[in-house]
């Protein structure tokens, strides 16, 4: 065992710490043995000081195996994970692993809730009247291997050791680190047991990552760290200036999802969909990329990946209807429409605030184990970069809480800019990383 | 109030926290409302990211009032504090105040108690039979006003913010940081009350600064805030490669120092006490250094000096006649002499490891509250760059603790080298920082 103190000198002065060192700080913090105090010193040096490609797969692979490790072997090399760093109105869970799952690749999906301004795709899911989020192993397991697909609420036991740092980094001050962040994404996604990984690196207003600079350097190292520990990675780099699709909220994002496997649905979220599926396929199945980007599109015309979505849901107890049947998911009491003040453009809109009008209208939560009301959210009826004349609709604001409609509308003023000329267009995917 | 989190990611990214953010930290932390382990996440940022002059004169600043603040105006600008950053054999303040007050300083000082490998005044003067180091404050005052010098414990109650930050800096490998030393030093200094404050700032083996660049940047440093603070400052920067002195060990250093205050001790010991109260007397009284020098020598040959020391032994209680006959003094039960194995010159010492042989011969404590033996300790008979032939008494080491002298001489043969070309002299005094 090598001494804490030590090992915080050693990062403290920019030493490079040896996989025992790291090994011993994760084990000792986990168990008790290290204090929250001491931990917290050596996660802020870490913050200053860094942590090589070396040291920071080791800390990874220590979060890793700190809990259970998913076994996927049955799998073989098919099992493919998706990661998206989050964003606001990020549905794509729903649209690309249906597609993917209809291409052949294997996805056995553990995700989290919404916190804050981001949503969680087990909340989307358990918007949909049935659906079970919590499976045995061996029900995860085969439903995989009979229709290619199964989400599941993360393991209780999966990482406990990012559980302890991450809640300990969030109150001081540690949590904007590269090194920290991949290791902690990257552990679970490790522990997750997949075989292939697809990350989705968001940049903007609306993502932890304010700038594409650092999308970039994040995304390069997790994928770097990803191939280190074993695992085919890849990662988009996105941008998320601005709402993903046009709806925020469960229900709204689980039909604007369904509308998008029909052919349907807004550009952005497709096209971004499609990608994220071909890479998936690209990286488990080994199709060329372009190759794979046609057979995502193919199988959205021919209705395969909607039928997907249709048997998974029903796979975990949810009520198929829905998926053919969208108009009959329950719709909010109240709603209320945001009209612009000024002719011109959408100059740009601020996808966190957005985020957080949401919450505060239901749709996700402040804290932990607040309730959520599934069928509140956000219509944008107008994007970055659309035409505006004045007292047109920008955005429906939908609540079962009457009382939420009047500050969420004063808010929503703040959330967007109408310019006199045109703002340039953005491409969406900025750059892709493998 | 100042978010403590807001406070962190700020000196995290580098950035200068105002006084309030700084005061509010220190206070709210004292107050036991910021938890250890989001302090420690921000001296590790302090001590990766630094702190500006301005942020560590109020650092420094709220530290000292986070307590009693000791009124010493009724002594004037005559007030002269001194203070030694730590080394092996450092008994000038034994011999140092009572020139300085001959010469006509005022010395209301509180001490410390040895820890580790350093010594302690306060164990010194306990070491004189019926010295007593706790007075009420009255007494303290008024014993300075009369005969010009006193030496009390430090209170409880100062710098109680300083006493809970060393305590976690000294857990979480923050320790060593310019800006978090020099106000631990200062903020005590400033609650003490002295209108002007010397530094003997150490560098080398014995002492924590183990080289004169970062000595010197400590120095400056706790120059630059004292000033700030108010406060006449001034520094000199000497060697602690090597013990101070021939002695180690609280009756053996008070015995040297009584000989230096005769005239006939150590050459180093002479000259760095002079120095010192030369300097007290420069910024205190205004004289000019030069005159300074010649006053404090003057003070030791007309015996003024010796005659403040017996005073000042008999105000607090102790036996003058110790003084007088430093012969009467206890002496330790067993002692045992280490030799040279072989002839040349001694080439280095290393004073850390001979303070820690003195604790373990029973002159020291490993951790606070240990016992001493004040009888123990070593008498070098050799110093760097003296010659030494083979089988010549290098050092005597004394105890009453009979079973740890074998260990004690075995280590002493790695405290010292034996060189066939005579070493460099270093000079004691590297600079003096004004």
């Amino acid at each position: 065992m090598n001494s804490i103190y030590d090992i915080i000198v050693k990062k403290r002065h920019g030493g490079a710490l040896t996989d025992r060192e790291i090994r011993d700080a994760v084990a000792e913090y986990t168990n008790g043995n290290v204090p929250d105090y001491q931990m917290s010193a050596l996660l802020m040096a870490i913050c200053c000081n860094g942590m090589d490609g070396r040291e920071t797969a080791t800390l990874t692979d220590a979060i890793a195996t700190s809990g259970e490790m998913l076994d996927l072997s049955s799998l073989g090399e098919l099992s493919v994970d998706k990661h998206s760093t989050g964003g606001v109105g990020d549905k794509t869970t729903l649209v690309a692993i249906p597609i993917a799952a209809a291409l052949g690749c294997k996805i056995a999906k553990m995700s989290g809730r919404g916190l804050g301004h981001t949503g969680g795709t087990v909340d989307k899911l358990e918007s949909i009247d049935g659906f079970r989020t919590t499976l045995t192993k061996e029900e995860f397991i085969s439903q995989v291997q009979k229709i290619g697909v199964a989400v599941i609420g993360q393991s209780e036991n999966l990482a406990p050791a990012d559980k302890k740092i991450y809640a300990l980094r969030d109150v001081t001050a540690t949590v904007d680190s590269i090194p920290l962040i991949t290791s902690s994404v990257m552990g679970k996604k490790l522990a997750s047991g997949a075989h292939s990984i697809v990350l989705d690196v968001k940049y903007g207003s609306g993502s932890f990552m304010k700038t594409v600079t650092d999308a970039e350097r994040l995304a390069r190292n997790m994928v770097e760290i990803g191939k280190r520990c074993g695992r085919r990675t890849a990662a988009l780099i996105t941008d998320m200036d601005t709402p993903l699709g046009e709806c925020i909220g469960n229900i709204l994002e689980v039909k604007e999802a369904i509308k998008t496997l029909h052919g349907s649905g807004p550009r952005d979220l497709y096209e971004l969909s499609v990608e994220l599926a071909a890479m998936m396929a690209n990286l488990s199945l080994g199709i060329p990329h372009p190759t794979a980007m046609e057979r995502a599109q193919e199988a959205v015309k021919d209705g395969s990946a909607l039928a997907t979505l249709r048997a998974w849901v029903e796979a975990q107890g949810g009520n198929g209807e829905l998926i053919a049947h969208p108009e009959h998911f329950p719709e909010a009491r109240y709603s209320r429409e945001v009209s612009a003040s000024a002719d011109g453009y959408i100059g740009s809109m601020d996808a966190e605030r957005i985020g957080l009008i949401s919450v505060s209208l239901g749709a996700g939560r402040e804290k932990k184990g607040d309730p959520i009301d599934y069928a509140a959210g956000i219509v944008l009826k107008k994007k970055t970069g659309d035409r505006v004349r004045r007292g047109e609709v920008v955005a429906t604001l939908l609540t079962d809480r009457a009382e939420t409609l009047e500050g969420a509308v004063a808010h929503f003023a703040y959330a967007y800019t109408v310019t006199d000329t045109q703002p340039e267009r953005k491409p969406l995917i900025h750059e892709i990383i493998t």
